[in-house]
């Protein structure tokens, strides 16, 4: 990037929020995906809608690429630097901007942190569920941008299910407004839910109008534990089985539950093979009900104790074990690799066991846990990125993790995205036609391919030829995967 | 179309499978919306996947339209014929192909009745909530094209929550293939929602998978009369301040009270202005709890009587007051216009004096009903067709309705869709730029304009010249950033 973009740069968002020194650039050139990172030419902190508009201009006229990003919390590297890019950073867009009460809705700021709204919104009786592992510090734009989950998502749902409206920058530099207040509306093209999970690669968002629910009133927590970590799946088949949907319903198995007891201890039972945690909400009587039901489910299932939260001190106390399992897994060695293969909730069992046996087969250590109510896994190799031959077999395991995910009518990413960590599994699951199709609506919104370009799919500028991934010029194999 | 053309149409789908008698076509020249119709060409039945795709093949080189349809109950036209068009029916498409009590799914077809799923899953203690006013009859592919509604959305949502999985024929006769049975999946850009609500524009659709939920056990159903419209709009926002989410809460002014009562007499009362039937559910003591909540907001805003159902029966009758309403005021005039203009729920009783306004104004009669709890209003227009100074009328009072819609955050359409009637209205809601997304969209998917062409936006083929609603036509005003 010549020094005359630099400056043009500068001028449009005002040297004092620009940086182009290597030490500042280093913090913006990776993300929480392990391995990989890249430096970006400069890092901009716009500050308001024209500025992102006139960086677009800017970007499409001198062909450079824009990468948009949030706190950087990503798993999948959907806001590391490609080449040739400028980091364009949102934190500082960090005001909710309006509560309505009458609408249960909220307008928010990008860069508003996701526990930030939680809080306000439940100190008036209301209730944001989306509660991403990464809450304390992530924000609700990087959320919409990877439509994230979180533990609540198996009643709740996911990000997608709460974007009512967003004002984004497109690639071309225009504002596009779309959605409102309504609760049902359909004029036109579905254009707002094709940006959510979206991951910065077709437009910036600006506002956020996020859906609010009564906060619910009452919750029973508890823990189960197994020996056998078949017992553990089925007994989450059985408790959907009853027609009951807990709020919470997570997995760790033997190799997590042991990291987390080291970390803090909380007397985890460390022999047990695997942990399920439980929550059940809601208004009243049902909440005991369910809670009944699903107390017998464990106990028909084998599970040793089952031990119910007496407090909402303790109730915290027994999730808590859940929140921290990624940071207990990323202490053990240099380097985390987690992955969030999904299957059909009633091909969860059998998914645990392929996890397993991954491990054995390539002999690396994985700690599995997640959201077993959704079917969504997190395995987790952990491992040393100096240790050439031990990431191959680390990718190697999850090769093969994916492969079986799919042939069980999972899907590559169940919360993370695809980014670049799992870009070159896309075809596998989304098939010739709909990576056909996904290259198309990038070129149709971002024909020069300066936004984030190269995540989710390597859609090439149109310039240099025919659109790619036509059905001719597709490989007939699945490409080989480096991440 | 030339008879080669309809021979070669005959060839792919076989000779009994297409009709081109015009007493046969007339049947097919119009849908369930007034005033609007045009002869096809021809009318096609394919069987299966394969000539779907060869139909495609020979429109495109060929450039004659396709127009997909179900039942034909669409309320925007948005499966009315086009210029030199062939109507493809999907109604023999009618087997539900599994119901998975273990992932709480169903592979359907799209010519699948929505009672008859209804009916099938409820049988195994299931739930499908999508409740059309038409279900009796419209079709799920139908459900899926328009982004159905009905009575249940309030709680339950629209089709498009429901909806997980599509096998679909796209306008180049590629089959995509897009989600599955993972409850979470984040694996590229969200084309699934993309093609739902889509109207027939950018997809047909030949196999729907589709969530389903626990069967509601309980459910408390009840009738409350108004002496003022806008009491009944209050008691309305008091339900939902007071965090209830009820299944049901629909609306119906004096007169459509009246013209129910005349078409089957239940003891409605003629001189209220208002009555809301509002039904909650779920699965203990919450429903009552819920019920009493609900009964208080009632009389605390003026209601004059409420009605509580004894029995399911009694509860089925409240309820079919709503059911039959449309087909109460179609009785009454030859030609009856049904819109449904939806606002943030707060601003319902603005909305529904805004309704009282324009009918008084441009001198037409207005039955107003409505799904209240969404804000989601259908004002009816009772008119004759041969009267071409009482529809210019209509036309002015909907155009007044719109636009006030409009004007308070509302939308054109909460789930008919645009289809042909709200075409010309669309880019009011959707802006210059949102317009121009979505003709980059269809025409990303559709270089020739050959399916179900001009329905949504008037979008034409690339090489009549540049798309309009570039960033030059827009007005220059910018948003100004509210911190």
């Amino acid at each position: 990037m010549t020094p005359n973009i630099i400056s043009a740069l500068g001028e449009i968002v005002s040297k004092k929020n620009i940086l182009t020194d290597p030490v500042h650039l280093t913090a913006y050139s990776y993300d929480g995906t392990p391995v990989m990172s890249r430096m970006p030419e400069a890092v901009i902190f716009p500050e308001n809608a024209e500025q992102i508009s006139a960086v677009m201009r800017l970007a499409n006229a001198e062909r450079f690429a824009v990468v948009p990003r949030g706190s950087g919390t990503g798993l999948s590297g959907g806001s590391i630097p490609v080449e040739n890019s400028v980091v364009m950073v949102l934190t500082k867009w960090n005001k909710i901007l309006e509560i309505d009460r009458a609408n249960l809705t909220a307008w928010v700021e990008p860069g508003v942190i996701t526990e930030k709204l939680q809080t306000e919104v439940e100190k008036l009786g209301l209730f944001y569920p989306p509660d991403p592992g990464s809450g304390k510090i992530c924000t609700l734009g990087g959320n919409v941008a990877e439509n994230a989950g979180g533990l609540r998502g198996l009643k709740y749902g996911v990000t997608k299910n709460y974007v009512m409206g967003l004002e984004a920058i497109l690639p071309n530099g225009e504002i596009l407004r779309i959605g409102g207040k309504n609760v049902k509306d359909v004029a036109g093209y579905n254009l707002r839910d094709i940006m959510v999970g979206s991951e910065g690669t077709l437009a910036i968002f600006t506002k956020i109008l996020l859906k609010l629910i009564p906060k619910p009133q009452k919750s029973i927590t508890m823990t189960a534990y197994f020996d056998s970590i078949t017992d553990s799946g089925k007994a989450v088949a059985d408790i959907i089985a009853a027609h009951v949907t807990p709020t919470i319903m997570e997995f760790l198995d033997n190799t997590t539950i042991n990291c987390v007891e080291d970390f803090i201890p909380t007397g985890l039972p460390r022999k047990s093979e695997a942990i399920l945690i439980i929550e059940v909400d809601g208004k009243g009587a049902e909440v005991d009900e369910d809670a009944e039901k699903v107390f017998k489910a464990l106990k028909k299932n084998g599970s040793t104790f089952v031990k119910v939260a007496g407090s909402a001190e303790e109730a915290a106390l027994l999730k808590e074990a859940r929140r921290m399992a990624l940071s207990a897994l990323a202490r053990v060695r240099p380097t985390t690799i987690l992955e969030d293969a999904t299957v059909p909730r009633s091909e969860l069992p059998v998914m645990i066991e392929k996890v397993k046996e991954a491990a054995k087969m390539f002999d690396v250590t994985i700690g599995d846990f997640g959201h077993a109510g959704d079917g969504n896994l997190h395995p987790t190799c952990l491992t040393d990125e100096r240790d050439k031959q031990g990431i191959e077999r680390a990718h190697r395991a999850f090769d093969f993790i994916f492969n079986e995910a799919i042939k069980l009518g999972g899907t590559i990413t169940g919360e993370h995205g695809t980014g670049l960590a799992k870009r070159d599994f896309l075809e596998n699951v989304a098939g010739n036609v709909g990576i056909d199709f996904m290259k198309k609506l990038k070129l149709s919104l971002d024909e020069n391919n300066i936004l984030n370009p190269g995540k989710i799919i390597t859609s090439k500028p149109k310039c240099e030829g025919p659109l790619p991934g036509r059905r001719e010029d597709i490989p007939e194999k699945p490409h080989g995967h480096t991440h």
